[in-house]
């Protein structure tokens, strides 16, 4: 019988590599898991301190260290290694940093013969992911970053609050940029499928203390007020990682908000920015095009044309 | 320490009732099931023959028959004991017999000191659930039918194969009675937020096949597919049974399209329907009123008049 | 990418069959379950009937009705199909009639290309497993028959309640005929590691209520006990299949007690019982020998006596 | 109807009080979680992280950051605040710090009106956990710390490598003190259930290579081999009190090596240390004495007298 082993890579094994081993391996997602670090004692202790979890949970997944040769039968390759940005910096402050580690990662990788997904969610997240694009030659279907899947998360968590619902019956989306340029789409929030301007149309008075803008603004900064409090945001990260992977292992055809390159949609070509796509095992499947309006249409050619100015800034328009 | 087992009771152990406890062990929901049945026997060998099922799962739940009067401490019982519907019968049919039936159980119940929350799934589930809520004279909230749940979940699953889209990226309502004149929200249902009459409107060639009111159709005709070949259905009903206790149990304040007693939603009074609630601990939090346009409300009336008529034909307009 | 869709067939779409597919799409064990009956339109409403429970679970289930000649892909094949005892018979008295049924079912299959691993649950097991070991010409690793795994939960059930212990703190096994022949090894009953004898030498008053034999024979008559009341007995070995099919595709490599073929091992050949195995990806990975004292010993010759006995009625020692 | 909500209190908001989180979060546990921390900022910060986790998981649990005294109605209060030994240090080191800290945290606690179960993981856990004992005043089956219970796990990870087993069909524990002094109880592993001595015995030749002293001092130093690569260890043993929790809370009875306080028990008095106990609602509900042969006596002794050396230390004879 042929082997069909589900195997995963992590490439970077800090905080953000970490956590989404550790949620994988709680939820059972795959059979394996590559740890991968530029220090192979920290990948190696990662793997040997998360297969200890074995014993405690319900999981079939095997925890491991590896190299980038190694990634050759992976399914999915996670990217965390990045440079952080520190406090004061802008996400692509750390865009040089980022673009130098990047093209050693996926080399490395590629040259070992790896035919499967990228999962990224080093920072900025849409120049990685557009980079590892051109870098990989791979479709664009097999590229996908977290963008704003977790802005979307928080946007959810935030509303959830609010009304006293549980997030999964909300469903709404934080657009473009995962950084300072991204908007929430108001016009396709719903709340157990209707749409939250109707609900507060029609109660004025019950929700008068409501503010959009407000909320939409701590969707923005929910990152910076975890960060400037403990130096780092993982968990949250490391679930989407671990979201995003199930949906393509388990060929689930879920829509979430990811990072992806554009080739018309929205009327964008050649960028890279957060919209709803349909995630399944060859990656993404389609993207779902809202018809967003005016007002929202306008915020999303903005925020693309931020990302692509940091992509310009780069020379990566040809293949490598 | 103060105990905070969770308990609940299943009314009925045939198919429905014991698909419902088995669906409940396997995904842990509660820590103890209590089965009850007319035939204490069956009860108890559903009991037996479930608790065999631990070892082999990571359940927390222990399961052992009991009666009416032990109900006292559970914080859910569910009704699936009634009258099924043979073929060729309506649902509106099996009415006399199920009004004896639930008088003596809900009587039986209430007698014990039962003070926690119906979840109703015996036909006709409208009905039913409206004579509970009168019989046992506990307020609306705590009163709640399967009704359209599991015809908004045969919705979901039908649109999930047309477009290739997980069924829980789609949301949608079946409305109204659990019965004939139940219809499709269309207004309301969504694709990953976007509504579907805009994505068919969009995409009119690549959809031209797609028929939504086949599709109503076949959402309300699922039920007898599967009735007329093998006699009963009992998984899907026994998954939403699971579905809706575990939001109480929870407190999870999930959206999910109930049976729940109108006063004034919707325009309507007095009357039982299935519509989009928010459930959580204390039962039914608040009702969801959706926008619906001129067409679906005047069925959303229709369907209710149809209810109501069973409902009066019962004379249990006042408590008992 | 290559697929890596996990497929599970279930041959019976009866109470045994739809049981074990449930508990699998309430688990999310595997991406395709496919239902086989001899009567198409129930396999196809068994199908349809649960597929209307993946939008209340977090499954990544599909499942279908299907053919044998569609096992050629299937990963397993799980066999409930048979002729079930009637209350007075004994599982052995159903032997002619199950001979028939498998050789039908085993054929189809074969003759389609299926390549996986036959999971058996059809009575009486440990005969038909040996059955479709030969009929097959598959290697005896691929031929897994529940055997005493169900009574070994029923015991460890038992025990968790004499004790108070969790079912999962404790260790043991029915051991030989899944029938009336069967007996536990209590020289390898463990609770929490420590072995049972031990326990009760040292706790003479305390457990001096305690009768092991009356606990073997309540193991061994469980069944009955369910039977006799309801008709069947499926929950307990639907989650027996689960947990033996989820050991295969996750090639957890968990030791199990199934009924397999021996080749020596306990000092017997050609005959099939019920002995503790690693079970993984290819089947059965090796079986574990107890270290049986002297009356155990004859008591398990005796048992694989009683099923070579059945299978020498069967003329079936050559392959066919 | 009254409220059921299981709440725990995370005491020390750093890895492994963070990585406790995740874990319950990830396997929905608990209903509620509450984050303290010296430095509240850090404890808002990884409440805020975790709770962005809701959307991508199934979970159903609320967290949130709080302080002492709001744990009183907590059901579980988790000590992970202490002071990590360095490199070169022994736990015992640590000694004098932790008990100003720890002294500090129990009386906060208290002092609020807390009535439930203590479970430690600062080290030095054995003494800690000795510490608010009597700091507490607590009776003893309500103070566990996690012990061996980390250790027991790495030994069933080795093991289940060198073996090809799945971790969880291999029981056997370390015993005595959660450091140096600890050992393996080799009288009491079993390989589904099979006595490891019995299958080296007789299978001399193939498990030649095997040394079960070499795979002791490997258990022991685990620890220390991830510690001395990345800095911490936190994985392993997040799951470790998530798994003692969950067994508390859903009173589960299940038999897990904890460091727990001896009255008798294997002829020790007034002293703390790993042995295996049956954990449920009322936390230790009995512990279990293994037969251990002489060798182990003299270990299981010898690591107690060198916990009771710390603590004698301390001079915390008399409750506080």
């Amino acid at each position: 019988m042929k082997s069909k082993t589900r195997k995963v890579a992590i490439v970077g094994s800090g905080m953000v590599g970490s956590s989404c081993a550790y949620s994988m391996v709680n939820q059972s997602i795959c059979d394996e898991i590559m740890m991968i670090d530029r220090t192979y004692d920290r990948a190696m202790a990662q793997a040997l301190d998360l297969s200890h979890c074995m014993d405690f949970t319900g999981t079939r997944t095997k925890v491991y260290a590896g190299t980038y040769s190694d990634c050759a039968g992976m399914d999915v390759v996670i990217l965390t290694a990045g440079a952080n940005p520190q406090p004061g910096q802008t996400r692509l402050d750390v865009l040089d940093a980022a673009a130098v580690i990047t093209k050693e990662i996926v080399a490395g990788i590629m040259a070992g013969g790896f035919d499967g997904i990228f999962v990224i969610a080093a920072n900025p997240v849409d120049i990685v992911t557009y980079m590892v694009w051109k870098m990989s030659g791979l479709p664009r279907h097999r590229v996908i970053g977290t963008g704003t899947s977790i802005d979307s998360s928080r946007l959810k968590t935030l509303l959830s609050d609010v009304f006293s619902i549980d997030p999964r019956s909300v469903n709404g989306y934080a657009l473009g940029e995962h950084g300072e340029s991204q908007f929430v789409a108001w016009s396709h929030v719903t709340i157990g499928g209707k749409p939250i301007l109707h609900i507060m149309e029609q109660h004025r008075e019950r929700f008068s203390h409501l503010d959009l803008d407000d909320i939409a603004r701590k969707t923005k900064d929910a990152g910076w007020e975890i960060f400037t409090r403990k130096g780092s945001t993982h968990f949250g990260i490391g679930s989407a990682l671990a979201y995003i992977t199930r949906a393509i292992l388990n060929d689930e055809n879920k829509i979430i908000a990811v990072s992806a390159i554009l080739e018309g949609e929205y009327g964008q070509e050649d960028v890279c920015a957060g919209v709803p796509a349909i995630i399944g095992r060859s990656g993404i499947h389609e993207l779902l095009e809202l018809n967003l309006n005016d007002e929202e249409s306008v915020k999303f050619g903005a925020s693309c044309e931020i990302v692509r100015s940091g992509i310009s800034s780069l020379s990566l328009s040809q293949p490598e």
